[in-house]
């Protein structure tokens, strides 16, 4: 089955202490559908400015990204700039320019709102609404967030939740979120916000899935070269959601080889800046990290 | 196989944010030898001062530990006064007096220089070079250390760890063991430095084992009530060391599951002050939390 994402498509400006790009392609919506391109097809509902180049239309358009739900308006398109320092599991954002998001009010196009899988991606939580109002009977809604919302919009957050199936949103979030410092103590509170499943991202250490009694924990693959964690998380649940929304499949196996997809997709993602590695990135490295993921993990029980 | 450890037997003072003891038994020799009794017979060697209560003594006899190499000398015990905040990944050290450990000079007792398994607790790396000289043919030597020792001694530790099987230390002191922030670069440096084996501890984050060309992820518990983590790198190095020589398997396999039962050992000894959840830990409850990992990190490969 297709996957219907909304998110953001940006222009990024991003320092590391291995290097820097300016301008670059990002955005949630743009690092999630083409990584969900590797398992399904992906219906891209977002906005951009005139100054957004057709290069990087033809690339999404590349990568099987059907673009009618892509806006384009007069203005600026979305810019984000951030650095990470040699601990890059934190974002430090210096300037975020909303520009033509300001106003963005989602419409989808005709044949969209029959979708089945609809991932939120990390956007106002208004827009995230009004996007799934527009959606008949969708059979699984994933959504991420992040602080700027569970600080600014809580109400509008929490009102989207109770529609949300999965939700993905990093440790410290999932703390703030629940107003508990103990990760299963949080997790527990926010299962009872509405999600049936909580996916707990890490950065360098992994992913724990919350999901009725049970916990699964993924590592995240130790790399040598970590250039730039931008969109780490957005392409950790376009594998994620990619994966289920190809299988329809969402049985607990299910959504723990998902979660190792996804983590396979953001270790990729993480080896160079912008999209670029996703740029060159074949389906059979995705099989090889993925075999490698089980290398890393697997051990004897007990006999 | 039995196993001998050097390391230290004080009195902790801790404050967490769950609580506070003062004067409790503590010491990295005490945990270590306390956990692995749990699979093997362990000899003890360290020293305590006059003060040292023989309640304690009579609980190390009760769990297999031979204290024929734990001296009794004028003076004061060791002595650690600690806090940890809410992030229970570090701990603040606010006072250390060495006590009788600052003339402690290590003798082994007749019989334990054919020890075959050694474990090299944190203490002075100098003294863990003298008890590894008085030890004949040692078919695994395991060794733990600290930010201290790096930063204090680190000619000796360098000299200490050319001796070493097994290197286990924590995440930041890997990086800085290695003056490399990247883990993977690090390992290569550190297995480059002596050990063939390192255990990377990462507190609730779990462990990463560097071995010849693989490297095995393994998680922590998830837990609810973490009271205390005092000691948990100890304890989890006692379930690690003592699986291995209970065994006598140094398999890459039977390296895989000492780590898990290293972390269900730890798992466990945070749930409480001190070592007061030893106390009453039974192995049955051993094996049950041991399947529980299996059931936290397992996966369907690809078919």
């Amino acid at each position: 089955m297709s996957i219907l994402v909304v998110g953001s498509v940006a222009f990024d400006s991003v320092e590391t202490p291995f290097g820097r790009v300016e301008e670059v392609l990002g955005g949630s919506g743009t690092y999630f559908a083409t990584s969900a391109s590797f398992f399904t097809d992906v219906q891209l509902v977002a906005v951009v400015g005139e100054d957004f180049p057709e290069e990087h239309l033809d690339f999404l358009r590349s990568r099987r990204v059907d673009l009618g739900g892509l806006k384009t308006v007069p203005g600026r398109t979305f810019r984000w700039r951030g650095r990470y320092d040699y601990d890059l599991n934190e974002a430090h954002t210096l300037e975020t320019q909303l520009n033509v998001f300001e106003t963005f009010r989602p419409e989808l196009p005709q044949g969209y709102e029959d979708a089945r899988f609809v991932f939120l991606a990390n956007i106002d939580p208004e827009l995230q609404l009004e996007v799934l109002k527009q959606v008949k009977r969708p059979e699984l809604v994933a959504c991420d967030t992040m602080n700027f919302w569970i600080e600014g919009k809580r109400e509008a957050l929490l009102k989207t939740l109770r529609h949300v199936d999965i939700l993905l949103i990093n440790e410290g979030e999932a703390r703030q979120l629940a107003e508990e410092p103990n990760l299963v103590k949080a997790a527990r509170t926010i299962l009872a916000m509405g999600p049936k499943t909580l996916v707990v991202k890490r950065g360098e250490y992994g992913v724990l899935m919350f999901h009725e009694h049970s916990v699964f924990s993924a590592p995240a693959y130790p790399l040598e070269e970590v250039f730039d964690p931008t969109g780490a998380g957005d392409t950790f649940g376009g594998g994620f959601t990619g994966y289920l929304a190809a299988t329809g499949n969402l049985s607990e196996a299910s959504l723990r080889k998902a979660i190792v997809f996804g983590s396979v997709m953001a270790s990729f993602n993480v080896e160079n800046f912008s999209l670029n590695r996703m740029k060159t990135l074949e389906y059979p490295e995705i099989e090889a990290r993925f075999r490698k993921f089980e290398l890393l993990t697997e051990f004897e029980g007990l006999s």
